[in-house]
């Protein structure tokens, strides 16, 4: 029997609209599967249900892989598949296997020799970067700084070094309540003319993306960027 | 009068079938739009043609920006925005704005005040990192790599150490042709014990993904990357 396929199914940014970020493909497959592997099954079944799945819900079988799961614990997620089924992964938003806990199940799947098959859909840090106007010919994601000066405003300091160093966009997000606090320390800590793009609540409606200096930030009305989950792009020219 | 809103409209990776690499919201729109500006106005039309563009090709509004423009000759490109019309900017091929000459006339339409407004589509980079497994909390894209050795060496070496200190994947990209050299010296001058992914040709019938250490690649045959668009990435846990 051959093994199935793992498939990267990436989910909405908290939107609903799917004509706006999954292609039909995408639809198409996760609405087939019966076999999932989820951060939380409760998010996951809405996602499914949004979808349209062509099953019912109680039926799916939702094996969790999230940042309690255990290394030893990996080998049995990937049962279903050695049992012939194709096994779809799922992040709670956007991307699987990317700075998650899905990455380390992708690893395992290579290494039994199962196909892995990655799937177009939104990724914040991605479209982000695009609407940043930031990026050279590098850029790096550095998920989230430290969250308590003076080890903040440190780590933003290095960031904007290593950029005007390398002409490297640096990507990074945070806690959506703590967004004022990390937009203020990088004001206060940064270069007037380093560029600073907020990517915020993306794919959705009420989406607010602005690049701009540090210079000019400081004189615009603070952005509303509390609680909502917000993308960060510095690059210091 | 209001300015348009600058789209930034994803492109195939060298496949048709659309219905597996973009939303309907960005179909939608790109047939909608009769401004562009893109890097080679025949790929292009031919993209805008699979796409099912409403208009007749030879009535489309093809601004070139590239690697020739000049940066004095950004500003004419935002012309249409400001006379109110909304305009696509594609590039050859996957998502515009991230590593292409694009990036610098998003930077500019922020600093005019339009809207910048970034679409769904495939990305080589963000793809091949999701089936990578490589992904911990940190990546980075670094281009192409130096052509030559002793340069290459040097650089896969430093790579491999920022990889190994700072938890992060390391991501690069050659020319098709020289894909084969890249890799032999890959072999040459990582660690037995590195993470290494070949993803090629992604999105497309003949994808080819497989993650695995330079020990294991040693032992396998050479992977068929001659003249296929792939994408590198590199893990030293």
């Amino acid at each position: 029997m051959n093994t199935g396929t793992l498939y990267l199914i990436p989910t909405p940014l908290g939107g609903d609209r799917l004509e706006a970020i999954l292609p039909a493909d995408t639809l198409v497959l996760a609405r087939r599967l019966t076999y999932f592997i989820v951060e939380a099954p409760k998010t996951a079944r809405a996602h499914l249900k949004l979808f349209g799945t062509a099953h019912e819900l109680r039926s799916l079988s939702m094996q969790e892989l999230n940042e309690h799961t255990k290394s030893d614990d990996l080998e049995g997620l990937l049962a279903p598949l050695f049992a012939g089924n194709d096994v779809g992964l799922m992040s709670e938003a956007g991307c699987p296997g990317v700075a998650d806990p899905g990455a380390n199940l992708v690893r395992l799947a290579h290494a039994r020799g199962i196909r892995v098959a990655p799937l177009v859909g939104p990724s914040s840090i991605l479209l982000a970067l695009m609407a940043s106007g930031a990026s050279g010919q590098q850029f790096r994601f550095n998920g989230y700084l430290p969250a308590q000066d003076p080890a903040r405003s440190e780590a933003i300091r290095r960031l904007e070094a290593d950029s005007h160093k390398l002409k490297q966009a640096e990507i990074f997000i945070e806690t959506p309540y703590r967004n004022p606090a990390l937009f203020a320390t990088l004001l206060a800590s940064a270069r007037p003319s380093t560029l600073l793009t907020l990517a915020c609540d993306i794919t959705l409606p009420s989406e607010f993306i602005r690049s701009q200096t540090i210079a000019q930030w400081k004189k615009t009305a603070p952005p509303d960027i509390n609680k909502r989950p917000t993308v960060f792009v510095l690059f210091a020219s």
